[in-house]
């Protein structure tokens, strides 16, 4: 599980940061990619990295700004031209669907996939036996929505060396013990697998959140995450400006994610009226709020590391 | 007056080339730019240039296939979020007007300057002191209109060497001499503007035609231009694919420009199928049939000769 920074600029697309985009990549959990946002020339980011459009599989919109949005027709009708043929799923405010349509419609794009869309409200949008997503309204005008990816804690592994020690030789018992199931042996034995699993894994949290001021549902989102994905459209000084643009600060960001007792915070969408050499003091002015603070650029690949048992 | 061409691939971008756009840049003529399609990130092409979005003042797409116009909602955005106030005026074919307004609501883009949509068909679209534009529709299964940009001629240069001889000095009465008046002086002479011009300046002839098979419409368009820019997606062999995909080959791209007495050829369009080590091969075989051609690349700059008198 890494997360791939694909458009980390703020608003319209500049040389260092393009708008936005943010893939999580599952290949190792479901072989497949979630993108989250998807400004113009998403799918040019694409081309200057390993990612496969037809694995990705979802598409979560934060909010209809176009610097976010206006990548998403491309992107769909190349993800068939490059031969995707999996089913595809966008979760988006209300009015997704009416731009994806229009935009499909008008350009005679006719993907060769199932294409689903989903327009959202709070709670939870989506879970199978390995994620949970759910999602809040945030602060920002337009409806922004910030997303709470919930990993399922999985089971501990099994102890194949104790096994072999009371006499069980590996075979299709050993997947059965696996699931904690309570097998009862050729011989009349009976094993509980509980008691051969190491601890239960805990599962991942990441939070991503669309623009937004600060806000308690940010919060609610972030708690406890193993990483923050937050908007710092601003630097400290600006949050007047920040306020009145529906936008967040470097600060703010950093507050926020020590409010939530996050593990870790990555500032995203970054102005473009702050140059490269504005970037190391605006990490630092969130880094003495919240330490374990990272800025996030184009390109950048932060893997999120299992929890150890 | 020159061609600056900003994307010059086929259907998806790709590092070489990105989808279709093309400025036509009339700085000296009348300090503004001519836009023809704007595919997905054509604002991003335009970072790497010295083209002011505030400048454009037209912008003609060819047709609606989202490799022609995805980027231009977000075009539309950044020329207002970078100080553009002057008035712009889309040309395209019927149901632009849907796909633009639907993407600017959806994304509440609310754009400074006063935005005209026309929704074109055959004749006429411009016409001014300076240009006519007619437009024709192609062969693409899709309506496609080619463009044929006609400056017109200009009077011939005052000779004020002759003037000064024969005892009329600068001042005002030249710029009315300049225009062909026949003007009375102060001491009774009476001057025929027309006697002191040289000969008419022909003005230039510039076709950009859409997606198309050869067609007799292309043809009447590119009659005699300086210069037509002609899609050549596939390779001279590859006739029977072209025709499938409603488009033209390199060879008959050169065999149209042949056929309507073009000065010159440019082939843009290139499908991504051709890498760089092929595109002499396609100039080469476009060559033999019409000698004067080149290969449009993203950023070429082509100048426009002005006539000689």
């Amino acid at each position: 599980m890494k997360l791939l920074f694909l458009g980390t600029g703020a608003g319209v697309p500049a040389k260092p940061r393009n708008v936005s985009s943010l893939a999580l990549m599952l290949l190792e959990e479901r072989n497949s990619i979630w993108l989250f946002d998807c400004g113009e020339a998403t799918q040019h980011q694409i081309l200057h990295t390993s990612l496969k459009p037809r694995k990705i599989e979802k598409i979560f919109i934060t909010h209809l700004h176009g610097d976010h949005i206006f990548g998403l027709p491309g992107l769909l009708g190349s993800r068939s031209f490059q031969g995707g043929e999996t089913e595809l799923t966008i979760y988006g405010p209300k009015g997704i669907r009416e731009y994806v349509d229009v935009s499909l419609k008008i350009s005679q794009t006719h993907v060769k996939y199932p294409l689903n869309i989903i327009e959202i409200e709070n709670g939870i949008i989506f879970e199978d036996e390995q994620f949970m997503i759910e999602t809040l309204l945030l602060d920002h005008g337009i409806a922004s929505y910030g997303f709470r990816i919930t990993e399922k804690d999985k089971k501990g592994t099994l102890d194949a060396e104790r096994l072999r020690s009371d006499g069980i030789l590996p075979g299709p018992v050993y997947k059965r013990l696996k699931k904690g199931e309570t097998v009862t042996l050729e011989n009349g034995k009976v094993l509980n697998g509980n008691n051969y699993l190491g601890p239960e894994i805990k599962g991942r949290v990441i939070c991503i959140l669309g623009d937004t001021r600060p806000c308690e549902n940010a919060a609610i989102l972030a708690s406890e995450a193993d990483v923050v994905v937050h908007e710092a459209t601003f630097a400290a000084d600006s949050e007047e400006m920040a306020n009145n643009y529906f936008h967040s600060t470097t600060a703010q960001a950093a507050r926020l994610a020590l409010h939530a007792r996050a593990h870790s915070l990555c500032l995203n969408h970054i102005s473009s009226r702050y140059l490269n050499e504005h970037w190391n003091q605006l990490t630092e002015e969130a880094k003495v709020i919240f330490p374990n603070t990272k800025m996030a650029y184009d390109f950048l690949e932060m893997t999120i590391d299992p929890h150890k048992n």
